[in-house]
């Protein structure tokens, strides 16, 4: 192919660059990050997302219609670079690569930049430290038709590759914002939307809240719970039951439970 | 303190042992497996665990009350082993370790060795693959009471320490059991147990599905779903409503959903 640009060494820059965005300070001075997978990268390309570059090293793939997907991308005008194994692996961040990586602008609004229709469910995620926590949260509140997900005060930004990879690609078709609590609270009221704040020290339960109107359900880290600012400003702090001896469940967990009340209760 | 070895050199055979226990075939073989980290160290400990051995290294103790649970179980006649910090994190499987591991017996019953009550709830997960969704079901599963986890046909087994880390210790006070699901079919068709089988091919919603009698409610691996074995066997079949682009949810989150809808209706 005329048009394919080889990279063959571990050593090149662009392989160079790539392991550099792992870090989030290199991720918000470039403004880059790296989208991982066959599944990740058709996703993203899909929602209409521009790539900066596309990397991909054929004998890794999984056999998953890589090629075309590699052509239509190339046909987009981005430009598309073979890598060798060696290289391709130095760039990857997952331990069995499939073969394709996307250098891409980084996703996420501000606060303003979101459209809400009436009577919005949102989450929001205060301070979460794993990446795979907030990448599953968004899986989750894609299916349960949340209409942003705001992280707030984060420990992981929503562009680490980690995140991208947890999500599935659900981040480039799901409205995120991340911003600061306080900000987050301002709009929310200016909103009149409501914030449910799911902490084990509410009295009440979760299933006996209406989040029928327009919701904000927020939750935080496993071990710090959410900060006071998030559980004085709720208008509802509701409860998991938990019926056992762990006293609390994987944040992931929680969300999807409080999530689907939400829908149950709005679908009725 | 005079009773207690020491473990200088990473090439102790302690320390080379403790490393092939992450292959779950030395684990099989010698019926052994590593508890590592405080609170699942406390936790197998305080739910009547008898450790085989203990590992300290008190430089990387993060003042949990580490010095405490030591001399407890020192107390109980169980070897411990203060560990110098180069051995202690060649046997750790953390990226940060916290200074505390066990050699543990292996968690598991047989079916048979289940105890039930009457019209039981219980979680049966088909074929997971990764540790981390294993090991947040189980956490899932003691806050929503389940009397019993079964594990089917697994990639993964339940003395993966990785399980016994996302479950932080669960696993040492839940009933588990690990069977083959022929088995596992006949033994819940003798108790006359319903088996609500969760697929994205249902018909039906998992809200309207009654699941206050004898329950058993299996899950299977996101990618290939359940087994012909346990679809064609279920007394329903059930989905979660997908309200966005995704077509699956993560495994744990989908369980999670299905154990709170039975303790939304068991506790009406």
């Amino acid at each position: 192919m005329e048009d394919t640009l080889i990279i063959e060494s571990p050593q090149n820059a662009r392989v160079k660059f790539a392991v550099k965005l792992r870090k989030s300070k290199a991720r918000n001075e470039s403004r880059l990050t790296l989208v991982e997978g066959f599944r990740e990268t058709r996703r993203a390309f899909d929602s209409g997302w521009i790539f900066k570059e596309l990397y991909y090293c054929s004998s890794l793939y999984m056999e998953l219609d890589e090629e075309l997907l590699v052509s239509e991308i190339r046909a987009a005008g981005i430009p598309v670079f073979e890598c060798s194994e060696t290289a391709f692996r130095k760039m990857s961040y997952r331990d069995s690569p499939d073969g394709l990586m996307a250098l891409s602008p980084l996703v996420g609004k501000t606060l303003n930049e979101l459209q809400l229709p009436e009577n919005p469910l949102l989450l929001i995620a205060e301070d979460l430290e794993k990446p795979g926590n907030l990448g599953t949260i968004l899986r989750t509140a894609d299916a349960t038709g949340v209409d942003a997900v705001i992280a707030c005060d984060h420990k992981t930004d929503l562009n680490n590759p980690n995140v991208i990879r947890a999500s599935i690609g659900t981040l480039f078709f799901m409205p995120v914002a991340e911003a600061r609590t306080e900000e987050t609270l301002r709009w929310l009221k200016e909103r009149g939307i409501t914030i449910v704040a799911a902490t084990p020290g509410a009295e009440k339960e979760y299933t006996s809240t209406n989040m029928k109107g327009g919701t904000a359900i927020v939750v935080g880290a496993e071990d710090e719970g959410l900060s006071d600012a998030w559980l004085s400003s709720a208008s509802q702090q509701v409860k998991i039951p938990m019926l056992g001896k762990n006293d609390s469940l994987n944040v992931s967990t929680a969300a999807a439970i409080l999530l689907y009340e939400a829908v149950r209760q709005r679908r009725k």
